[in-house]
Protein backbone atom coordinates (compact mmCIF):
# COMPACT_ATOMS: atom_id res chain seq x y z
CA UNK A 1 0.00 0.00 0.00
CA UNK A 2 1.03 3.49 -0.86
CA UNK A 3 0.19 6.78 0.39
CA UNK A 4 0.95 10.52 -0.14
CA UNK A 5 -0.37 11.16 3.31
CA UNK A 6 1.46 8.95 5.75
CA UNK A 7 -0.29 7.13 8.38
CA UNK A 8 -0.32 8.77 11.89
CA UNK A 9 2.42 6.91 13.78
CA UNK A 10 1.88 5.36 17.08
CA UNK A 11 4.27 6.47 20.16
CA UNK A 12 3.01 3.91 22.35
CA UNK A 13 3.59 3.34 25.91
CA UNK A 14 3.60 0.20 26.70
CA UNK A 15 3.72 0.15 30.70
CA UNK A 16 6.04 -1.84 33.09
CA UNK A 17 6.09 -5.07 31.59
CA UNK A 18 3.42 -6.99 32.17
CA UNK A 19 1.47 -7.84 28.91
CA UNK A 20 -1.69 -6.42 30.26
CA UNK A 21 -0.92 -3.39 31.77
CA UNK A 22 -0.78 -1.44 27.97
CA UNK A 23 -3.93 0.60 27.73
CA UNK A 24 -7.17 -0.64 25.45
CA UNK A 25 -6.03 1.92 22.83
CA UNK A 26 -2.66 1.02 22.62
CA UNK A 27 -3.55 -2.59 22.22
CA UNK A 28 -5.91 -1.05 19.24
CA UNK A 29 -2.86 0.50 18.09
CA UNK A 30 -0.89 -2.25 17.76
CA UNK A 31 -3.74 -4.03 16.21
CA UNK A 32 -4.07 -1.79 13.32
CA UNK A 33 -0.40 -1.77 12.67
CA UNK A 34 1.39 -3.44 9.96
CA UNK A 35 5.10 -2.53 11.56
CA UNK A 36 5.91 -2.47 14.76
CA UNK A 37 9.36 -1.51 16.82
CA UNK A 38 9.24 -2.21 20.06
CA UNK A 39 11.74 -1.85 22.74
CA UNK A 40 13.02 -5.20 25.16
CA UNK A 41 11.24 -3.08 27.90
CA UNK A 42 7.04 -3.13 27.82
CA UNK A 43 5.16 -6.22 27.24
CA UNK A 44 7.08 -6.98 23.90
CA UNK A 45 8.03 -10.71 24.92
CA UNK A 46 4.12 -10.84 25.21
CA UNK A 47 3.03 -9.20 21.96
CA UNK A 48 0.83 -11.83 20.75
CA UNK A 49 -1.10 -12.10 23.60
CA UNK A 50 -2.18 -8.46 22.68
CA UNK A 51 -2.11 -9.06 18.57
CA UNK A 52 -1.32 -11.23 15.67
CA UNK A 53 2.01 -10.93 15.02
CA UNK A 54 2.17 -13.60 12.45
CA UNK A 55 0.85 -10.84 10.11
CA UNK A 56 2.89 -7.94 11.08
CA UNK A 57 6.55 -7.18 10.78
CA UNK A 58 8.05 -6.78 14.19
CA UNK A 59 11.46 -4.62 14.37
CA UNK A 60 13.55 -5.06 17.69
CA UNK A 61 15.25 -1.78 18.61
CA UNK A 62 16.09 -2.79 22.17
CA UNK A 63 18.89 -0.54 23.59
CA UNK A 64 19.94 -2.76 26.49
CA UNK A 65 22.38 -0.69 28.94
CA UNK A 66 25.83 -1.20 28.53
CA UNK A 67 25.15 -3.93 25.82
CA UNK A 68 24.20 -3.82 21.76
CA UNK A 69 22.76 -0.09 21.05
CA UNK A 70 20.32 0.50 17.98
CA UNK A 71 21.41 4.41 17.69
CA UNK A 72 18.45 6.96 18.39
CA UNK A 73 19.58 8.26 15.15
CA UNK A 74 18.96 4.63 13.44
CA UNK A 75 15.32 4.36 15.11
CA UNK A 76 13.92 7.49 13.92
CA UNK A 77 15.48 6.92 10.23
CA UNK A 78 13.58 3.42 10.86
CA UNK A 79 10.29 5.32 11.91
CA UNK A 80 10.37 7.81 9.26
CA UNK A 81 11.53 5.41 6.26
CA UNK A 82 8.16 3.11 7.27
CA UNK A 83 5.66 5.69 7.67
CA UNK A 84 6.71 7.26 4.76
CA UNK A 85 6.40 3.70 2.64
CA UNK A 86 2.70 4.14 3.71
CA UNK A 87 3.09 1.57 6.43
CA UNK A 88 1.26 2.23 9.71
CA UNK A 89 3.47 2.20 12.03
CA UNK A 90 3.65 1.74 15.89
CA UNK A 91 6.40 2.16 18.24
CA UNK A 92 6.12 0.20 21.79
CA UNK A 93 8.26 1.92 24.67
CA UNK A 94 8.04 0.80 27.55
CA UNK A 95 6.21 2.78 30.65
CA UNK A 96 5.31 5.99 29.31
CA UNK A 97 6.99 7.49 26.35
CA UNK A 98 7.44 10.82 27.84
CA UNK A 99 9.10 9.90 30.93
CA UNK A 100 12.65 9.16 30.15
CA UNK A 101 13.03 6.98 27.07
CA UNK A 102 13.27 9.74 24.57
CA UNK A 103 9.78 9.74 23.16
CA UNK A 104 9.82 13.40 22.69
CA UNK A 105 12.95 13.40 20.56
CA UNK A 106 11.00 10.71 18.23
CA UNK A 107 8.19 12.69 17.89
CA UNK A 108 10.15 15.83 17.14
CA UNK A 109 11.97 13.62 14.30
CA UNK A 110 8.55 12.59 13.05
CA UNK A 111 6.98 16.03 12.64
CA UNK A 112 9.93 17.55 11.14
CA UNK A 113 9.52 14.74 8.33
CA UNK A 114 5.95 15.92 7.97
CA UNK A 115 4.96 12.21 9.31
CA UNK A 116 1.43 13.28 11.84
CA UNK A 117 2.47 11.30 15.21
CA UNK A 118 -0.57 10.27 17.86
CA UNK A 119 0.98 10.08 21.63
CA UNK A 120 -0.46 7.25 24.00
CA UNK A 121 -0.01 7.12 27.57
CA UNK A 122 1.01 4.40 29.23
CA UNK A 123 1.70 2.98 32.66
CA UNK A 124 4.95 4.69 33.88
CA UNK A 125 7.26 2.01 36.12
CA UNK A 126 7.97 4.63 38.24
CA UNK A 127 4.50 4.55 39.96
CA UNK A 128 3.26 1.08 38.71
CA UNK A 129 6.28 -0.88 40.23
CA UNK A 130 6.20 0.55 43.61
CA UNK A 131 1.90 0.10 43.64
CA UNK A 132 2.35 -3.52 42.53
CA UNK A 133 4.87 -3.82 45.50
CA UNK A 134 2.19 -2.07 47.99
CA UNK A 135 3.74 0.85 47.91
CA UNK A 136 1.65 4.13 47.17
CA UNK A 137 3.48 7.28 46.12
CA UNK A 138 1.67 9.55 48.00
CA UNK A 139 -0.42 9.22 51.07
CA UNK A 140 -2.75 11.84 52.87
CA UNK A 141 -1.31 13.45 55.48
CA UNK A 142 1.63 11.77 54.67
CA UNK A 143 3.29 13.10 51.35
CA UNK A 144 1.33 15.17 48.73
CA UNK A 145 3.96 15.08 46.31
CA UNK A 146 6.24 12.82 44.62
CA UNK A 147 9.15 12.96 42.30
CA UNK A 148 10.86 11.02 39.41
CA UNK A 149 13.92 11.20 38.34
CA UNK A 150 16.37 10.11 36.44
CA UNK A 151 19.85 8.32 38.04
CA UNK A 152 21.78 7.78 35.00
CA UNK A 153 24.02 10.77 35.59
CA UNK A 154 25.89 10.54 39.23
CA UNK A 155 25.08 13.71 41.58
CA UNK A 156 27.68 16.15 40.55
CA UNK A 157 28.55 15.26 37.29
CA UNK A 158 28.79 18.05 34.89
CA UNK A 159 25.90 17.19 32.63
CA UNK A 160 23.47 15.99 35.59
CA UNK A 161 20.50 18.49 35.45
CA UNK A 162 19.39 17.18 39.00
CA UNK A 163 19.37 19.29 42.22
CA UNK A 164 19.64 16.29 44.32
CA UNK A 165 19.98 18.38 47.78
CA UNK A 166 16.92 20.28 46.98
CA UNK A 167 15.28 16.81 46.19
CA UNK A 168 16.16 16.19 49.70
CA UNK A 169 14.32 18.88 51.13
CA UNK A 170 11.28 19.14 48.82
CA UNK A 171 9.01 16.93 51.40
CA UNK A 172 8.24 14.80 48.26
CA UNK A 173 8.68 10.80 47.62
CA UNK A 174 11.13 10.08 45.56
CA UNK A 175 11.20 7.33 42.62
CA UNK A 176 14.45 6.60 41.16
CA UNK A 177 14.56 5.09 37.70
CA UNK A 178 17.89 4.13 35.67
CA UNK A 179 19.70 4.43 39.05
CA UNK A 180 21.15 0.98 39.52
CA UNK A 181 24.87 1.77 38.99
CA UNK A 182 24.33 5.32 41.11
CA UNK A 183 22.47 3.97 44.12
CA UNK A 184 25.56 4.83 46.38
CA UNK A 185 26.32 8.26 45.21
CA UNK A 186 22.62 9.00 45.22
CA UNK A 187 21.82 8.00 48.60
CA UNK A 188 25.22 10.07 50.03
CA UNK A 189 23.93 12.97 48.20
CA UNK A 190 20.39 13.07 49.80
CA UNK A 191 21.56 12.57 53.34
CA UNK A 192 24.10 15.31 52.50
CA UNK A 193 20.98 16.99 51.41
CA UNK A 194 19.51 16.56 54.73
CA UNK A 195 17.33 13.32 54.39
CA UNK A 196 17.81 11.40 57.14
CA UNK A 197 20.41 8.15 57.25
CA UNK A 198 17.68 5.83 58.45
CA UNK A 199 14.65 7.02 55.66
CA UNK A 200 13.74 3.80 54.76
CA UNK A 201 14.39 2.90 50.86
CA UNK A 202 12.09 0.14 48.68
CA UNK A 203 13.77 -1.25 45.91
CA UNK A 204 12.12 -3.12 43.01
CA UNK A 205 13.65 -5.22 40.20
CA UNK A 206 11.37 -6.13 37.24
CA UNK A 207 8.75 -5.22 38.83
CA UNK A 208 5.64 -5.96 37.05
CA UNK A 209 7.01 -9.69 35.76
CA UNK A 210 6.52 -12.82 37.63
CA UNK A 211 10.77 -12.85 37.94
CA UNK A 212 10.18 -9.83 40.38
CA UNK A 213 12.51 -9.06 43.15
CA UNK A 214 11.92 -6.70 46.19
CA UNK A 215 13.96 -5.83 49.17
CA UNK A 216 14.07 -3.05 51.76
CA UNK A 217 15.99 -0.92 53.58
CA UNK A 218 17.66 2.30 54.97
CA UNK A 219 19.00 4.93 52.94
CA UNK A 220 22.18 4.44 54.51
CA UNK A 221 22.62 1.04 53.49
CA UNK A 222 21.28 1.67 50.00
CA UNK A 223 24.54 0.76 48.07
CA UNK A 224 25.73 -1.84 49.98
CA UNK A 225 22.03 -3.33 50.07
CA UNK A 226 21.58 -2.89 46.00
CA UNK A 227 25.43 -4.42 45.82
CA UNK A 228 24.89 -7.43 47.49
CA UNK A 229 21.60 -8.88 45.91
CA UNK A 230 23.27 -8.12 42.26
CA UNK A 231 20.30 -5.40 41.50
CA UNK A 232 19.92 -5.09 38.11
CA UNK A 233 18.46 -3.06 35.89
CA UNK A 234 15.39 -2.61 34.69
CA UNK A 235 14.70 -1.50 38.57
CA UNK A 236 12.90 1.38 40.47
CA UNK A 237 13.79 2.42 43.90
CA UNK A 238 11.52 4.66 45.87
CA UNK A 239 12.78 6.55 49.08
CA UNK A 240 10.20 7.97 51.85
CA UNK A 241 7.92 7.30 54.57
CA UNK A 242 5.38 5.96 52.41
CA UNK A 243 7.85 2.68 52.44
CA UNK A 244 6.56 2.27 55.88
CA UNK A 245 3.25 2.94 55.41
CA UNK B 1 -23.58 -16.56 45.50
CA UNK B 2 -22.04 -16.71 49.05
CA UNK B 3 -18.68 -17.63 49.68
CA UNK B 4 -16.60 -17.96 53.04
CA UNK B 5 -13.56 -16.34 51.68
CA UNK B 6 -14.38 -12.88 50.05
CA UNK B 7 -13.46 -12.44 46.17
CA UNK B 8 -10.22 -9.89 46.30
CA UNK B 9 -11.38 -6.44 45.25
CA UNK B 10 -10.01 -4.82 42.52
CA UNK B 11 -8.67 -0.98 42.89
CA UNK B 12 -8.39 -0.15 39.53
CA UNK B 13 -6.89 3.33 38.17
CA UNK B 14 -8.93 4.34 35.53
CA UNK B 15 -6.79 6.72 33.47
CA UNK B 16 -7.20 10.58 32.57
CA UNK B 17 -11.07 9.91 31.40
CA UNK B 18 -10.88 8.95 27.76
CA UNK B 19 -12.58 5.30 28.16
CA UNK B 20 -9.57 3.79 26.01
CA UNK B 21 -7.50 4.94 28.01
CA UNK B 22 -7.74 2.43 31.13
CA UNK B 23 -5.36 -0.84 30.75
CA UNK B 24 -6.47 -3.93 29.18
CA UNK B 25 -6.14 -5.58 33.14
CA UNK B 26 -8.71 -2.93 34.45
CA UNK B 27 -11.09 -3.46 31.53
CA UNK B 28 -11.30 -7.34 32.43
CA UNK B 29 -11.58 -6.49 36.02
CA UNK B 30 -14.64 -4.53 35.19
CA UNK B 31 -15.68 -7.03 33.19
CA UNK B 32 -15.27 -9.68 36.09
CA UNK B 33 -17.06 -7.53 38.41
CA UNK B 34 -20.66 -7.99 39.74
CA UNK B 35 -20.35 -4.62 41.70
CA UNK B 36 -18.64 -1.13 40.75
CA UNK B 37 -18.05 1.43 42.53
CA UNK B 38 -16.86 4.81 40.22
CA UNK B 39 -15.65 8.23 40.71
CA UNK B 40 -16.80 11.22 38.85
CA UNK B 41 -13.10 10.94 37.07
CA UNK B 42 -12.43 7.95 35.16
CA UNK B 43 -13.98 6.74 32.07
CA UNK B 44 -17.17 6.19 34.46
CA UNK B 45 -19.23 8.04 31.53
CA UNK B 46 -18.21 5.32 29.19
CA UNK B 47 -18.14 2.13 31.44
CA UNK B 48 -20.68 0.50 28.74
CA UNK B 49 -18.05 0.91 26.03
CA UNK B 50 -15.47 -1.31 28.30
CA UNK B 51 -18.06 -3.60 29.63
CA UNK B 52 -21.57 -5.20 29.56
CA UNK B 53 -23.11 -2.67 32.68
CA UNK B 54 -26.51 -4.48 32.14
CA UNK B 55 -25.49 -7.29 34.34
CA UNK B 56 -23.67 -5.26 37.11
CA UNK B 57 -24.77 -2.95 40.14
CA UNK B 58 -22.76 0.48 39.75
CA UNK B 59 -22.58 2.67 42.16
CA UNK B 60 -21.47 6.50 42.15
CA UNK B 61 -19.26 7.36 44.57
CA UNK B 62 -18.33 10.84 43.53
CA UNK B 63 -16.52 13.27 45.15
CA UNK B 64 -16.79 16.40 43.04
CA UNK B 65 -14.78 19.06 44.85
CA UNK B 66 -17.24 21.49 46.47
CA UNK B 67 -20.53 19.73 46.06
CA UNK B 68 -22.27 16.63 47.15
CA UNK B 69 -19.72 13.95 49.02
CA UNK B 70 -19.70 10.67 49.50
CA UNK B 71 -17.18 10.43 52.73
CA UNK B 72 -14.31 7.85 52.65
CA UNK B 73 -15.51 6.31 55.20
CA UNK B 74 -18.82 5.71 53.39
CA UNK B 75 -17.16 4.33 50.44
CA UNK B 76 -14.70 1.97 52.82
CA UNK B 77 -17.81 0.81 54.31
CA UNK B 78 -19.23 0.07 50.75
CA UNK B 79 -16.47 -1.65 49.65
CA UNK B 80 -16.27 -4.30 52.42
CA UNK B 81 -19.97 -4.62 52.61
CA UNK B 82 -20.37 -5.93 48.85
CA UNK B 83 -17.11 -8.04 49.47
CA UNK B 84 -18.12 -9.30 52.56
CA UNK B 85 -21.47 -10.39 51.25
CA UNK B 86 -19.22 -12.65 48.42
CA UNK B 87 -19.78 -10.00 45.56
CA UNK B 88 -17.00 -9.30 43.01
CA UNK B 89 -16.14 -5.96 43.42
CA UNK B 90 -14.58 -3.49 41.05
CA UNK B 91 -13.34 0.40 42.73
CA UNK B 92 -12.80 2.69 39.62
CA UNK B 93 -11.23 5.31 40.41
CA UNK B 94 -9.49 8.27 37.84
CA UNK B 95 -5.89 8.41 36.66
CA UNK B 96 -3.53 6.10 39.68
CA UNK B 97 -5.06 4.79 42.66
CA UNK B 98 -1.80 5.76 44.55
CA UNK B 99 -1.47 9.40 42.95
CA UNK B 100 -3.56 11.30 45.02
CA UNK B 101 -7.47 10.29 45.30
CA UNK B 102 -6.82 7.97 48.63
CA UNK B 103 -6.38 4.78 47.34
CA UNK B 104 -4.20 3.90 49.45
CA UNK B 105 -6.70 4.25 52.50
CA UNK B 106 -8.85 1.93 50.39
CA UNK B 107 -6.37 -0.61 50.24
CA UNK B 108 -5.63 -0.48 54.08
CA UNK B 109 -9.43 -0.57 55.23
CA UNK B 110 -10.10 -3.86 52.92
CA UNK B 111 -6.95 -5.46 54.10
CA UNK B 112 -8.09 -4.53 57.94
CA UNK B 113 -10.98 -5.94 57.23
CA UNK B 114 -9.55 -9.31 55.87
CA UNK B 115 -10.22 -8.43 52.53
CA UNK B 116 -7.43 -9.10 49.89
CA UNK B 117 -6.80 -6.57 47.15
CA UNK B 118 -5.52 -6.55 43.93
CA UNK B 119 -4.22 -2.89 42.62
CA UNK B 120 -4.15 -2.45 38.79
CA UNK B 121 -2.26 0.62 38.12
CA UNK B 122 -3.36 3.24 35.74
CA UNK B 123 -2.68 6.12 33.88
CA UNK B 124 -2.02 9.14 35.86
CA UNK B 125 -3.52 12.53 34.50
CA UNK B 126 -0.51 14.41 35.67
CA UNK B 127 1.66 12.54 32.83
CA UNK B 128 -0.39 11.48 30.34
CA UNK B 129 -2.75 15.27 29.93
CA UNK B 130 0.33 16.49 28.94
CA UNK B 131 1.76 14.11 26.92
CA UNK B 132 -1.74 14.59 24.72
CA UNK B 133 -1.16 18.44 24.82
CA UNK B 134 2.32 17.96 23.00
CA UNK B 135 4.09 18.17 26.70
CA UNK B 136 6.82 15.83 27.78
CA UNK B 137 7.69 15.68 31.29
CA UNK B 138 11.21 14.78 30.86
CA UNK B 139 13.35 15.28 27.51
CA UNK B 140 17.19 14.52 27.74
CA UNK B 141 19.38 17.21 28.05
CA UNK B 142 16.65 19.62 29.14
CA UNK B 143 15.27 18.11 32.35
CA UNK B 144 15.74 14.72 34.38
CA UNK B 145 13.37 14.87 36.52
CA UNK B 146 9.73 15.91 37.33
CA UNK B 147 7.57 15.81 40.57
CA UNK B 148 3.66 15.67 40.70
CA UNK B 149 2.33 17.69 43.38
CA UNK B 150 -0.94 18.72 44.83
CA UNK B 151 -1.99 21.79 44.86
CA UNK B 152 -5.23 21.22 47.03
CA UNK B 153 -3.50 23.37 50.47
CA UNK B 154 -1.90 26.76 49.80
CA UNK B 155 1.66 27.12 50.72
CA UNK B 156 2.28 27.84 54.08
CA UNK B 157 -0.95 26.33 54.97
CA UNK B 158 -0.26 24.72 58.87
CA UNK B 159 -1.27 21.46 57.67
CA UNK B 160 0.98 21.59 53.74
CA UNK B 161 3.56 19.15 53.67
CA UNK B 162 5.41 20.13 50.24
CA UNK B 163 8.12 22.43 50.58
CA UNK B 164 7.49 24.84 47.17
CA UNK B 165 10.83 26.33 47.99
CA UNK B 166 12.76 23.35 47.61
CA UNK B 167 10.41 22.70 44.55
CA UNK B 168 11.72 25.75 42.73
CA UNK B 169 14.86 24.76 42.87
CA UNK B 170 15.01 21.40 42.76
CA UNK B 171 15.29 21.26 38.61
CA UNK B 172 12.33 18.99 38.03
CA UNK B 173 8.87 19.64 35.59
CA UNK B 174 6.48 20.69 37.92
CA UNK B 175 2.84 19.33 37.19
CA UNK B 176 0.23 20.54 39.61
CA UNK B 177 -2.82 18.51 40.21
CA UNK B 178 -5.81 19.76 41.78
CA UNK B 179 -4.21 23.28 42.05
CA UNK B 180 -7.20 25.73 40.52
CA UNK B 181 -8.14 26.95 43.81
CA UNK B 182 -4.34 28.19 44.57
CA UNK B 183 -2.33 28.44 41.59
CA UNK B 184 -1.82 32.42 42.35
CA UNK B 185 -0.61 31.16 45.63
CA UNK B 186 1.60 28.45 44.33
CA UNK B 187 3.04 30.55 41.46
CA UNK B 188 3.94 33.40 44.41
CA UNK B 189 5.31 30.68 46.01
CA UNK B 190 7.69 29.18 43.29
CA UNK B 191 8.84 32.74 42.11
CA UNK B 192 9.97 33.37 46.03
CA UNK B 193 11.88 30.26 46.04
CA UNK B 194 13.64 31.77 42.70
CA UNK B 195 11.74 30.00 39.50
CA UNK B 196 11.96 32.46 37.22
CA UNK B 197 8.40 34.62 36.22
CA UNK B 198 8.98 34.07 32.53
CA UNK B 199 9.42 30.16 33.14
CA UNK B 200 6.79 28.89 31.12
CA UNK B 201 3.42 27.16 32.02
CA UNK B 202 0.71 24.72 29.91
CA UNK B 203 -2.81 24.70 31.56
CA UNK B 204 -4.49 21.72 30.69
CA UNK B 205 -8.34 21.23 31.65
CA UNK B 206 -10.66 18.23 31.22
CA UNK B 207 -7.47 16.66 28.71
CA UNK B 208 -8.61 13.70 27.73
CA UNK B 209 -12.07 14.64 26.76
CA UNK B 210 -13.28 16.23 23.86
CA UNK B 211 -14.09 19.21 25.80
CA UNK B 212 -10.67 19.49 26.24
CA UNK B 213 -9.12 23.29 26.94
CA UNK B 214 -5.51 24.09 26.98
CA UNK B 215 -4.19 27.91 27.94
CA UNK B 216 -0.35 28.90 28.06
CA UNK B 217 1.45 31.53 29.78
CA UNK B 218 4.04 32.05 32.40
CA UNK B 219 4.37 31.65 35.37
CA UNK B 220 3.67 35.35 37.06
CA UNK B 221 0.74 35.24 35.06
CA UNK B 222 -0.82 31.97 36.43
CA UNK B 223 -3.12 33.45 38.65
CA UNK B 224 -4.44 35.74 36.34
CA UNK B 225 -5.13 33.54 33.05
CA UNK B 226 -6.43 31.05 35.26
CA UNK B 227 -9.32 33.34 36.42
CA UNK B 228 -9.79 34.87 33.08
CA UNK B 229 -10.30 31.43 31.33
CA UNK B 230 -12.50 30.26 34.30
CA UNK B 231 -10.10 27.01 34.22
CA UNK B 232 -12.32 24.70 36.57
CA UNK B 233 -10.93 21.11 38.26
CA UNK B 234 -10.07 18.70 37.10
CA UNK B 235 -7.08 20.47 35.59
CA UNK B 236 -3.58 19.95 35.29
CA UNK B 237 -0.91 22.62 35.35
CA UNK B 238 2.87 22.01 34.03
CA UNK B 239 5.32 24.37 35.04
CA UNK B 240 9.23 24.36 33.58
CA UNK B 241 11.26 24.52 30.21
CA UNK B 242 9.11 21.29 28.73
CA UNK B 243 6.58 23.56 27.61
CA UNK B 244 8.54 25.54 24.82
CA UNK B 245 9.93 21.98 23.01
Amino acid sequence: MTSRQPHPVSLIGGGPGAWDLITVRGMHALQDAEVILADHLGPTAQLDKLCDISSKQLIDVSKLPYRRQTSQEKINHLLIEHAVAGRSVARLKGGDPYVFGRGFEEYQALLKAGIPVEVIPGVTSAVSVPALAGVPVTQRGVVHAFTVVSGHLPPRHPKSLVNWQALATSGATLSVIMGVKNARAIAQALQEGGLAPTTPVAIMQEGSLSEAREFRCELRDLGEVMAKHHIAPPAVYVIGAVVNL
